[in-house]
């Protein structure tokens, strides 16, 4: 087993912990490499966190949530007075991530990166879970007839995300996760790649359950309006002319995350498109990355591969707000707990030790 | 996406908890289908229990433990002894299934089915979590010499394993899952997989990581070994002449399972080989199995092919003990867990509900 085939190219540096971790894992109760994956992802956590064995005491999901102004071409099956909604939802306790987060013990973290509508204040509303107000707009401009955003909230939303890297930080987080909230945010995502040099025909999908006939429409409109803006071939001015907040701020967050030691777990196609930019803008992003899971949208695969991410699950799943990330973050907890809490072979007085076996 | 896929076959009653479970599962807040797979494990979970929405409030891995006597031809790297050691290493929390239980909640139970040692006596031998002593023998017999059980002894495993199907109702599990334990149990797998008619050439694998040239040497003794005893086509004749203590208990557990409504998860290819035997004597069984993940080892797949199981996670792990079982069934605890504590529509006052996708 190659147990490096997953993430960073090595330094001399990582190397050292690499093969501090590997003889760590070497040294616990198992036939080396029988840990599969998890072994991968211990090393790679080591080598993010510069220590062997790596920790994950504490881990935070952001969920950005923003609305898209290109649904008012008709391009998503549900109107944008949802993202406000499930934002709420959210901060109840009653969505998805709430659900996969009490089982696997991550904190929620929801982001106003620019929804539609005006939350209530502070004191009316009291959330289930943290909410950050860091609304630049709202929602985006429709990138079918005008750029998206303005240079200006293009840079704002990019610095808020370094800033929720700070925080993240400060929190005390050992593992961070994205998730994506917002009604048409498939759409901004596939024209920004398509911009960035990805197939229409791959990256167009049907979001939340379109049917056939609009998703012919959503071809149309994104196809259109992306030979209508065409931006220069850099993240930024993809960013203006066919991002939304929620997205950008994404891309800051995990710009911002570079030199932190901290781990980052990608959730689906919206998600991982903005990861997509903040690689455009600084390729070193890739080595903390990890890819929650592999959704069942249609484009998710080939950012993963451009990124060189393999994905942790793949269960079919297409709801975003993280829940992809949730699960797939779980088991690289779950894997670092191998590394933290199992017997050595001297500790157990288990023989076998000095056992090599053949690569698989 | 058909979200009745994978499991039973529907009968009326069956048809009845599906169209609840799935009226349920579209009333929370999310697209329709959109936690893929999570959806399937829901209503495989509600038909089982035979109620809508399912629950997992505790669950219990059981690791079948037992020596083969296969290994005196020198199929396996580890000697024999590594099983008893490996017993003592999982009673005193430092295996590597202790460490994926304490992430994933799961409960674990080791069962001596048929260890070569004998353990302490229970006034010595004071375990970290519980302990069945349900040995029948020392170790199977060398099958490639002579019958590996005695019919006696062979009823005796699959009585004693029935016994442990009704200590797990008695202990309130609402989801169990199995584990394997013991240097040769690969070999003594791939053997009456092969008098079941799988083919020799998929069924015999590296076991825990022996090279080509003991790997050579592993296929010719499993070959000739099968074509000595060459046992009559039932599964109580193969186990009997191939078999061993811990997989025929753990085939009497399953078999036990049946009517008591408790979901069973599968570890890797010893365990899903025992599946395999007890689903020959009743082909219902498969109605409340799950394969838990997609072991590395090469002979897996074929047998949860025939079983029409599809795995939950595919880590390339090859460690048994019940670790892939613990992630995969802690994933279809976190599924039952979205059904049960997310918001409805109208709870959470969220637009949609009438929104039906195409399928994907």
């Amino acid at each position: 087993m190659n147990r490096e085939a997953d993430g960073n190219p090595s330094t001399a540096g990582d190397k050292h912990i690499e093969t501090a971790m590997i003889a760590h894992l070497d040294n616990l109760t198992k036939p080396r490499g029988s840990l599969g994956k998890l072994e991968t992802y211990c090393i790679r956590m080591a080598k993010i966190q510069n220590q062997v064995p790596p920790k994950i005491e504490k881990k935070g999901i952001y969920v950005f949530a923003g609305d898209h102004g290109i649904t008012e071409e008709g391009v998503s099956l549900y109107p944008s007075e949802v993202t406000y909604q499930m934002v709420l939802n959210i901060l109840s306790g009653g969505a998805g991530i709430n659900a996969l987060a009490r089982g696997t013990g991550w904190e929620v973290i929801t982001v106003d990166a620019g929804v539609l509508g005006d939350f209530p204040p502070e004191d009316v509303l009291v959330p289930h879970n943290r909410f950050i107000r860091a609304k630049i707009g709202k929602g985006s401009r429709n990138f079918y007839k005008t750029p998206a955003l303005s240079a200006k909230e293009t840079a704002e939303a990019l610095e808020q995300g370094k800033g929720l890297a700070a925080d993240a930080q400060k929190q005390g987080y050992d593992l961070v996760a994205i998730g994506d909230l917002g009604i048409g945010n498939t759409s901004t995502a596939a024209a920004m790649l398509i911009a960035a040099g990805f197939s229409a025909e791959e990256m167009i999908d049907r979001g939340t359950g379109i049917d056939r006939e609009r998703l012919e429409h959503k071809k149309q409109i994104i196809q259109e309006a992306v030979a209508r803006r065409k931006p220069a071939k850099t993240a930024e001015a993809i960013m203006e002319q066919l991002g939304s907040f929620d997205l950008a701020m994404m891309s800051g967050f995990i710009l911002g995350l570079e030199g932190k030691g901290i781990a980052c777990v990608l959730d689906g196609f919206p998600v991982t498109a903005a990861a997509y930019l903040a690689f455009m803008i600084n390729p070193h992003v890739r080595d903390f990355l990890f890819a929650g899971h592999q959704s069942k949208v249609a484009g998710h695969r080939p950012i993963l591969e451009k990124l060189g991410l393999s994905p942790i699950v793949s269960l079919d799943m297409h709801l975003g707000e993280g829940t992809g990330a949730a699960i797939g973050g779980h088991i690289i907890e779950l894997a670092v707990l191998t590394a933290r809490t199992m017997a050595s072979f001297s500790d157990a007085q288990v023989s076998g030790s000095d056992i090599v076996e053949e690569k698989y």
